[in-house]
Formats: structure tokens, C-alpha cells, sequence
């Protein structure tokens, strides 16, 4: 007799056979208003199973791919430099398999570790980053390491040019400003992610989703919730353009905070996105 | 002295003089996710009263048509036969006073009942179905008697061409294959709806509205959020087309469950479509 | 040492040298179903500070401003007229400091003090009014103040024609043909904003925002949620229209209600609709 | 057919026959700290089915009784001497065909109107109230009707010696100090209930109980919580003493605000404490 | 790389090597008033890891016992037939290899399963009842399998004097009597329980917790709160009592229902009792 | 015109005049399980207008004392050495002013840092620690400094047998070990506490109550809650043994997590057992 392992939906398949390797990072250390990403992996792998694995907009399903859950790491959240050290770690190991890492957070300032794994095997990594957030800060509250700051330290890894922002709607100033001369960043909307996907098709591309760049009215649950996001039938047109990168080498979607929206529905969001976006890229 | 009856807002009249029969059918006993819609009956009664019985957007008022509320039916919830069954004696009694029945659910299983006593009365019963999910099963986890095989049986009582189904974004591969046979299925939309409420204008039709086709921005409130539904704006749009009906004998909304959704949002946005709806088609 | 004061975010001026005062008018004694707007000015205070004083969307910032926070009257729950009465006060103070009032309420009875001192000060003073309701009574349940009848009693102070409402969605048949003749109503939609700021453009005008008027889905912490409003798109688009006036006076927004909305979403978006009102239309 | 009825469990029997009389007095106006006592009688009586009618306390079971379910009163929320003389009235209605009302709450202010009544009646009246808040302000923020005031105006109308509250454990100094001269008043426990319970035997006796007088643990819906209360096995011990009296001239129970519990506990616990204090005192 | 199983803490042994074996019964189909106690098993399991392994009450730590926890059964909801008899068969598993079930449910009827299958082992199977409700009807609105029934059909398989139930404290005036010939029922209390375990020390013991026996205050979190039961403490007293038996060859808690109780306490508790329950009889 | 300050009913004196002064280190950097602490200083201010300043156990009134509130410190989340460092430095400036620090946390950890103030400035200072855990701990998941170690590292100030711990119902086995050593550490009840405070009567002393000392049942909102607590009645015992003390030269209460009990009750509970304690302690 075998433990049931209780893994999202659709990533039932072995380590060894696997094409992407999914993986819970619940680091939410340095959130700054409302914490509680941590809980999200778990929520996620729950709620999965009330979604189909199959997707009516792209006719495909996740049971027709190879995809294995590794469950969460265990992170400390109190230092956030040995919790980042450990995802690298995990990520390193992912990537060495020759398999794509899919991450779940905790809050953002995770991403920063799957990128420096992947920016050593990639010289040109390419990122792609929705958001309701600058998050260009070069230190919060004189951390250097934070939520706040996590997309400038991935643009130390990449470089000028290579980190690409969406649907941006609230920052200080001086990080739009900052932006203009190091980023794309696009204002509110996406008109120019096609263009920027077709830029970018076969280079190496790192996907990082922060889901509050979804209107709080469909994506309540959230550390920090800001208005005038986008609809989810936006997120479907978005992933729908990303479908047509060839080169997806990581990607992962952030900032769920399940307890704060007791309805489950910013669960159900996070989970389908995460469906649609595995069904887009992993080739 | 009388005892007040807490009745849904405009349904103040008696039996005997109403065009239109209210009642709930508060059974949830198949649902396999989130249980909670008996209670919606209650809820939406109670919350009922804090919005008008005045509709600005049709310029009618509840209190000009005749129209009673039962109350709840007191169904077993283990045993979905016996509360299938009382509901169909219930409705055979209602249109057998040539009125029309209206039923706030509970789960979607319950919109059985009425079309079996209907599907006796008018021999060419036309359904009309809003529904995030297909619900076209055969069987789910060997039940044949279910929240996802409900459409399924309700074809099984008025036959191929005759179940339309709208806005729908989520089930198995097979369910939409099977669809493409035996029923009208739009996916994600209702661009066809104008079609076919041309095509039905003068027989018989039952429509059932399952809330879950809402955007759970709107609709947190069910069981089973599927994000991706229709706004609010849209289902008074979808009501507009149905006012064109003129033979509406039945009609049903559930899935409501209002303790997902501890703003009321939910409730106020059930209450709404009811009120409209049958402003819309009673006449 | 000083004690901290718990400020709305960039509201950090002295009193002399501000030019636009807050204050929170937190009584909701007249609230007829879902009582809570009371806790709104605190909320907001407190949620303020996850959202910047930078608006991308003007490019401006709060903090470029001169302005004050008062804090909260201490008004008694079970006598509207002197709690009424201590408003008009406050805001009779304020306004011959020549500043501008900002008030939060508190339901929308509380409007009704405000326009009474400016009122006196401004003969032709003009009213903009965004709502899902009429408000238009002239009694509920036998009480001439309430929160039901408010914009009727405003009308009493500054008359014919003087009161434009915008995106109403409910009310009674007869609020409806009553604003016919006396008040410019704009039933669900602001399509005659643009024109109606043109006209008031230099004329005194008083801003009260009545936040049920948004959508539910982004709004859901509202004593009276009613379906099909507007977005906060659509709250944007509302504010830069607003923003062509040239003598605004005085300016509320009331309805929050934070209790019944455990997510924050509605009091981040009274926050950031606030914020973006003040930079709109504060010169 | 009949609409069903919602009514508390076992009060099923007609006007005429019963004995005694529930009604609801949604009313909180006056509330200062959280509203929603309004709540109350409709979460009572619907939850009431989810307890049993039959008590294995005193072995008795309310069919056994003739009881009779009123509904709610309609009360204006702005205008609290409407409501209390709505209140009075229908009391007033009870009593003069010799039937014992019985009263759910709404806030406490709500009690002065059945002892107005009853004490025109009963010219020696006694008060045997619990509570956890002493209410003897003779003004709150200028208002002399308040929740906060409400022993006091009983007291005007019942006189010195005549009201005796147990279980008190908050107020002002000058409260306490005052009570000293004019009510029995037990800080913290109710040790002298059974010797009052003796004195009073046979006379003519109104029975209020402010639900926290319970400790939050077992009752957190409430608006105003009081750590430091009494237990339900205390609650429980209450009434059976109380069983005592012979002749119980009507009784309240209130300061249930339903919504500030979403578990329903503190609804469970207002049902069979007023399930428990007919079966002891309706002979 | 292997995924990492989600166990309840302590159960982190295989099959074959473990003396007893967890596993979940997510079924809740019967419930009449408010479902949920599907969701318990998996909050247990994510909710352990905050609480120790280790006992400071025995001095004893599950991890120095051989446990393993199965997971999950994937009940059908509206078939009680089918899943009652996959409990069975999975619980026929576990004790033909010699260890002892431990069943998280799920509803109270799910109890019946375990029973069958050890009653066929056992001869004279005892069952120790600890509960706020009798649970003795013959059937419920017409069902035979209910959680209102379910002590009644495990009566059936075990007879006469073998059904000892402590701790009482509602339920319908027949069953009471019923009691009296058919099986130890304490009304309230659990005086008799240290006479009635030095009876049954040595004879084969099935322990049956519907943790509602528990007060609402420390349990909000159940399908029909009733007020009035034991505190923690006195459950920690009843399983030091129980800690004497020394032939335990099942047991279950059952009737949790998370979600209703947002805070984690009852998840907490039901978290607690089962370490310390499997401490106090696993040998 | 002044802003007015939000501070704790009773601390309305300035900084030079007050006796005693109150802040808060919403700090929960640390907290394994559910964070939330740091929302726990505002949300007490603001409630604590609900209880009155008034103690009818002791006689005494907040306002009789002089107490400032200087509110909270802003303090960086991912970065635990420098905030422990600005919550030392406040406290140090408190004590130089010969003030007594009262603070209100955040997480346990925040307390090490009024101790290192405290044990710079007396030699010999004793230690008074409530709490359901031992956070005895060296380190914990590899961090020295964590709410799970907290108390470890007060020991390392204050030394061998200056400790003294009561209440303790969680740990590790380890932890009870090392105790035996090392502290004075009462498991489950505080019976030795009158005999610890007759020791230490006129030593310099610092209370520390983490108030999860309670049982959930009256204080769920709390980061890792733990059944088997003491009530409040008994916490109120506590409080009268500590009055006895006449050279309490700090104070703290901790690891109140707001927004995990909606009903507001945990909050009420910190409210009233601070101002309990101040009323017994401050001299």
C-alpha cells in the first residue's frame, strides 16, 4: 500500500520522465503589508482538482504531458539569503536534468533564485514579468533582498535590455524613471508584448507572473492588492501570445495569498493560469 | 394576528391568484467540491429586500405581475432519488395550475425534476442552459444522478436539438466531442443566443442558469469558481435577448452558495437575475 | 518624543499651511440593511500606506501637495441631526480657512452637512454625484434624513437643475420620473460627463462619490452591494474627466464599508480613488 | 397551497391558542461600537432548526407549549422613538390578550419598550437583568436613549429596588457607585440570583438578558465582546434558578450581531438559551 | 528526486513496518445542516505540522511509534451505498495486516464502515461514543444511513449493551428512552467512563469521536455547533481514562469541518486530540 | 487645529510627564506558521476604545496614571538584527527618561530587545514569561534568532535561574530537558506563580506574556494556536498574583494576530488583560 502524494492536478508523472519539474517555494519573509504567499503552493495543489486538466482554449491537457510535483521546499523565514540559497539549489539540480522549473510562491522576491540558476546555464536569459508593481527598488527599508526590490536584482543578473514588464500600474517615480533607461516597461497594458514575443522567440526566456497584476476583483487574495488590474480573460489573451515563445526555460507565479480570500476564487485563478501557462510553454 | 412570511421581494400574492410559482429546492447533496448551495433559497430571500422590485432597466415592477413564494421544500440530503422525486410533484402541481414554475437551487442536479414534469406536459420542451461547465457526464464517480451529468439526463428527456447550451468553458474532451452531436454548445459565449431565441420564440422553453457562468469577480459564491465567466453587464444582456421569448414555462438559477461569499455580493447578484428574469419572460 | 500620528498617506501637513483638509465622518445611524460604513475613515488610514502617494497615472504625488488630516469627528450614533449638525461645523471651519474639505464618510447622509456650509458660502453651487442609487426620496419609513433620501435633501439646498447624478442603477419608479424634472440623472452610464464638466467648469462644484456605484466585484465592502456598476477602469476615466475643473470646493466619498470585505480590495480602492480624486482635482 | 412559514423552531401554533408571543426588534441604532444586532432574529430563527425542540435539561420540549411566531417589527433605523414606540404597541397588543411576549433583540435600548408597556400593567414590576455592561449612563454622548443607557430609563419607569443585575464586569465608576443606592447590582457572578429568585417569587417579573453577560469564547457575535464573561454551563445553571419564578410577565433576549460570527456558534448559543428560558419560565 | 508525501506529522513510516494506519474519509453527503466535514482530513494533515509531535502530557512523541498515513478514498457524494462500502474495504485491508485504522472522516456515518468490517473480526466488539447527539434514530427524513442514524446502525452490528455513549446533550426525547434498554448512554457527563474502561480493558475497544462533543467555543468548526459540551481539558482527561484500555483495534474522529472556523482553532484541536488519542492507545 | 492622535484608551499624557510609555513593534519576520502579529499594535488601539479605561477588578482607572502612546516603530521585515536593534534603541531611551516600556508586539522574538536595554541597566533583572510554548530552542530550522528560540536567548542575558516560565503546554522534548536545567519552567498551570512573585517582590522584573498563553477558545487570533490554555478568568488570577510586584520595570504582550479572529474578540482580550496588567503593575 502506497501514500496518495496530494499534487496539483495533471503532474502525476516520475521525476526522470518528466519534461517540467513544479515546486513550492512558501517564502513570504519580507512581505511588507499583508503577508501569507507561503500558503499558496499547498491551497493551489487542493484546489487544482476542481479545475479540469484539460483546457478548452487550447484543446490540450495536462495529462498529455509529462509533469512531476516535487512538493514544497522547507524555507526559513526568517533569513531570507539561505531560503533564496536553497531554491537555487533546487532549481540547479532541475535544470541540470535537462527539465524546465516551475515555481510556485511565496512572494516575489523568490524569483531571484530560479534566475541566477538559469542566468549561469543562459548567457542571454531573457525575462518576462507581469505585475501591478515596479519592483525596481534597489533596496526597501535598506534591505537589499525584498519584494520590493526582486526585479532589480534579477536585472543585475540579465543585464540592460533583457527584462521585459507588463501591465505596471503603481511605483515610486524615480523606478519609472530608472526604468526608461534599463527596461521594457510597458504602462498598464501589454500592446507590445507581441512584438517583444516575437523578439524574443527562440532566445531563452524566464516567465515570472506576480498575479496581483490581475484586478483585485478576480484576484482578491493578495499581499498587497492594487486596482485597475487586468481581467482574467486579459491573462487568457496574454498566455495565448506567450504560447508562441519556443524557448520557455523557467517560469513561475507569485504573490497568491490564499487566506485572504476565503472564497477560494483567488486560488481557482492562480491554478488555471498556472494550467494554461504549462499547457502554452512547455514544449 | 398573522405570522409574517419572509418571502422574496414582489412575491406577495397568494396561489391560487399568482401567474408564477417561487420555491426552493435547498439540496446539495452531490456536490463534489464545495457544498453550501441549500443554502441559497434563504439567503436570497432574506437579502432580497435590499434591492427594489423596480427594474430601470425593463421599466417593470414586480409588484405589477402576480406572483407567489412557497417557501423551501424539506429535501433529504442523502438520498437524491426521494428529493428528485418530491420536487417533480411539487412542479407537477404548479404547471397543472398552468402556472409557471420558478425554483431557486441548491446544486444543478435539482434542474432535473422540473424538466421531467415539464417534459410531460409540452411534448417539444426546449432547454436553455448558461453554465460555466458542460455537465454532459455519463456518469461522475459512477453516479448517473449528479451535478455534472444533470444536462446529460435532462437530454435524456427532450432529445437531441434541444438542449442550448451557452458561455461554457470548462469539462472533458469528451464532453465537448459528444456536444457537437447531440446539443447546441457554444463555447465561452453567447454569440448564437439571438439565433436561437428567433429559432424557439413561440415553443415551450425551460431555462436554466446555473451562476457559476458569472465571473467569479462577481460570483464568488458557488461551489466550483471557474474564472472566466461573464460579467454582470452581460447577463443583463443575455436577459434582454430572452425577453424576446414568448413561451416561457419554467425556469431555474442555482449554485449559489452564500456562505463563500460573506460580502453578499453573491446573493445581490442572484437576486438581481432573478428579479430580471422574470420581468424578462413572465407575461 | 511625539507621538505618531496615524495619517492618511501624504496628508502630512500642518493645518495653517494646507491647502485641503480630511476628515473622516464615520456614522452610519440611518444605514438601512448592512451597517459598517463607520469604519471606513480608520480603515482607509491604516490601508493607505500600501498603495504609493505616487500616481502614475497623473504623474503626480501626493506628497507635492499641502495636506492635512484632521482625524475622525466623534459623532453619536443614535442622533443624525447632531451628528449632522458637528459636520457642518467642522467643515464651516475649514472652508473659512479657505481650504478645501475632503471628507470620508460614514453612509451618504452624511453629504448633506458638507454641501450646507458651502452652500451658504457658494450661492450657485453645483452638485456631481456618482451613485448605484437614486437617493432621491423625500422620506424613508417616515425619516426625512437618511441615507435614502440624502440627494433629495441636497437638492433642497441648492435647487433646479443644479444636481447632476451619474450611473444610477436602482431606485423607485418615482425617484426616477422626479429627477425628470428637477435633477440631470444619468441612468447606468456617464456618457454626459464630459459636457456637464465643461459647463461647471469654472463654476463652485462639490464631488460627492458614493463608492457603491462601482461593480460590485471590485467593490464588494458596501452596506447595499448592487450589481452592474462601473469598473475601476471606468472610476479612472471618471477622475481624469473630473480633472478639467477648475473650482472644486469641496469633495466626499462614502459607502465603504471595510468589515464586510475581509479581502481589503475596497478599502484599497476607496484609497487609491481618493488619492486619485485629490491630485485630480486639489490646485 | 400556503407559503411556508419561517419561524422559530416550535412556535408553530396560531395567535389565538398560544401563550406566548416572539418577536423580533431588528433594530441597532444606537450601537457604538459594531452594528448588526438587526441581524439577529432572522439567523435565530433560521438556525433554530439545526437544535432540537425537545430540552434533556428540564425534560421538556417547546410542542409541548402554544407559541406563537410573530415575525419582525419594521423599524425605522434613524428614528429611535419610532421604534420604540412600534415596539410598545405591539407588546402593548400581547399583554391585553394576556399573553407573555417575548422579545429578541436588536441592541439592548430595544427592552425599554416591552417594560413600558408591562409596567403599566404590573404596577410592581421587577427586573431581573444580565449583562456584562451596567447601562446606567444617564446620557451616552448627549443621547438619553442608547444601548448604553437603557437600565437607567428602566429604572425611571420601574423605580428604586426594583432592578436587579447580575454578572456585570464593566462600566464607569460613577455607575457602579450609583447602583450602590438604587439597583441590586452583583459585580462578576450571580451568587444572590437564587435568594433573589426567592423574594420575587410570585410577583411580576420581566426577564432581560444581554447575551455578553456570555464570555466571547462562547458567544464573539456580539458588538460590543467583554472578555471575562460567564460560561454556557453558568448560562445553564441561570435559567434553572430562574425556572423558579412563578410568574414571568415577558422576557428579551439580545445583542446577537450574527455577522461578526461566521461559524454560527454564537446563533447556536442565542437558540437554546431562548429555547431554555421558555421551557423554564412560560408555565 | 522523489515528491514529498503532505502526512500528518508523526505518520511518516510505510505500510508494512506501521502498527497503525491514517487515512482519510472525505465524505459528508448525509449532513443536514451545514456540510463540510469533507475538508477535514487534508486541513488536519497541512495544520499538524504547527503543533509537535511530541506529548508533554504522556511524555511520549509519534515519532517513536510505527505510523503511516494511506491519504485519502475518493468518495462519491450522493452515493452513501458505495462509499460506505469502500471504507469498509479499505479498513478490511488494514486490519487483515494486523494494524490498528485510525479514520479522520468525514461525517459521523462514515463510522458505520469501520465497524462493519472489525465487528466481523471481533465477536464482541465494544464501541466507546463520545458525541453531542444521541445519533440513535431509526432513519432520518426516511434515510437508514444518516449521521442522525449512525450509533443506531452500529447498535445493529454489535447489540445489546456493547454501545457505550458519554457526554450527551442533545437529540429527540424517543431516542433518550430508547437508550435506556439498548445501550450506556450518560446524558451530559462522563462520570461512568473510568468504571466502563476497567470493564472493557482487555475486549476489543472501537473509539468513535465526533469531536461536537467538544464546546463550541474551543470547536466552532462543525456542521451542527451545540452549545454546552466538554472543554479541551476534560477531552485531555477522558483520553487519560482511555489511555488504560489495552486492546484499542480502531478509531476515528469525525465531524470536523475547517472551513467554518477560519481562525484554525478546531483544526487545531481536532490536530491535538488525535496525537494525543493515538499517544493513549496505540501499544 | 490638531490632528488627532489614534492611541490606546487611558494613554493620552505627553511623553515628559508620563510614568509609563507605551509602542509598538509590529514585527512578525519570524513567525513559521501563520504571520500577522504585526498588524496586532493598531488593531488594539482602535479597539480599545470598545472596552472602558475603568477596572471594576481592581478599582482603578488608566486615567488616574499618566501614559503615553507613542506608537509604532517602522521596522523592515526581511531583516530581524535591525530591527531587533531599532525596537533596543526606543526602549533604551524610554528607561534613560526613567519611564517604564510597555510594548505591544508583533511576534515573541521582539522581546529580546527591551531585555537587552533592561539587563544593561539592572544587574540582576528577573524574567516573568507566560506562554503556551517553551521557545526554548538553540535555533530553529538553522536561525538563532526566531520566536521558537526567543526565550534562549533572553536566558543568554539574564543567566542561569532568572527565567521564569509558566503555563507551558508545547514543546520539545529537548526544550522540557534543558529547562529542568536552566529555567524555572512550570508545565500547563502557574501554581508556583504566587510563591516566584513573593521571591522577586522587590526585583527589578520584566512580564512578558505571550498571549497564547489563553486557550484558542477565547483567543483564536493568534499564530499558532494551542488547545489546552488558560481562560481569561484565570488570567485575571495571574494578573492579581502579579500586582504584588513592586519593581516591574517592563512589559510585554505579544503574538496577537488580528486579522485571524474577524470577530474581533481576540483583540478585546489584549485590550482588557494590558489594561489589567498596566492597573496592576505600573506604580
Amino acid at each position: 500500500m502506497q501514500a496518495q502524494n496530494n499534487c496539483f492536478i495533471g503532474f502525476e508523472d516520475d521525476f526522470t520522465q518528466a519534461k517540467a519539474v513544479l515546486f513550492g517555494a512558501p517564502f513570504d519573509g519580507t512581505t511588507s503589508f499583508k503577508p501569507g504567499a507561503r500558503f499558496a503552493p499547498n491551497a493551489m495543489r487542493e484546489d487544482s482538482w476542481a479545475i479540469e486538466s484539460y483546457s478548452p482554449y487550447f484543446d490540450k491537457d495536462l495529462e498529455d504531458l509529462e509533469l512531476f510535483d516535487y512538493g514544497n521546499l522547507e524555507l526559513p523565514f526568517g533569513d531570507k539569503k539561505n531560503a533564496l540559497r536553497m531554491i537555487q539549489d533546487l532549481t540547479q539540480e532541475i535544470i541540470e536534468a535537462n527539465k524546465i522549473p516551475i515555481m510556485i510562491g511565496g512572494e516575489h522576491l523568490v524569483s531571484l533564485a530560479p534566475v541566477k540558476a538559469l542566468s549561469k546555464k543562459y548567457k542571454n536569459l531573457q525575462i518576462i514579468h507581469f505585475d501591478a508593481h515596479t519592483d525596481l527598488r534597489n533596496d526597501y527599508l535598506g534591505e537589499a533582498l525584498s519584494h520590493a526590490t526582486v526585479l532589480r536584482r534579477i536585472y543585475d543578473q540579465v543585464g540592460d535590455g533583457n527584462v521585459n514588464q507588463f501591465c505596471i500600474r503603481s511605483g515610486l517615480k524615480e523606478e519609472f524613471e530608472w526604468a526608461k533607461k534599463h527596461t521594457h516597461l510597458e504602462k498598464f497594458t501589454y500592446n507590445t508584448l507581441e512584438s517583444c514575443v516575437r523578439r524574443l522567440k527562440e532566445k531563452p526566456v524566464y516567465i515570472t507572473i506576480d498575479l496581483d497584476v490581475l484586478d483585485p476583483s478576480v484576484f482578491p487574495g493578495t499581499g498587497t492588492p492594487e486596482p485597475g488590474g487586468i481581467s482574467f480573460h486579459q491573462m487568457m489573451e496574454i498566455i495565448k501570445i506567450l504560447s508562441k515563445l519556443e524557448n520557455v526555460v523557467g517560469m513561475d507565479i507569485v504573490e497568491l495569498s490564499p487566506k485572504f480570500d476565503a472564497s477560494g476564487v483567488s486560488t481557482a485563478v492562480a491554478c488555471k493560469t498556472l494550467r494554461e501557462l504549462v499547457l502554452a510553454t512547455v514544449k
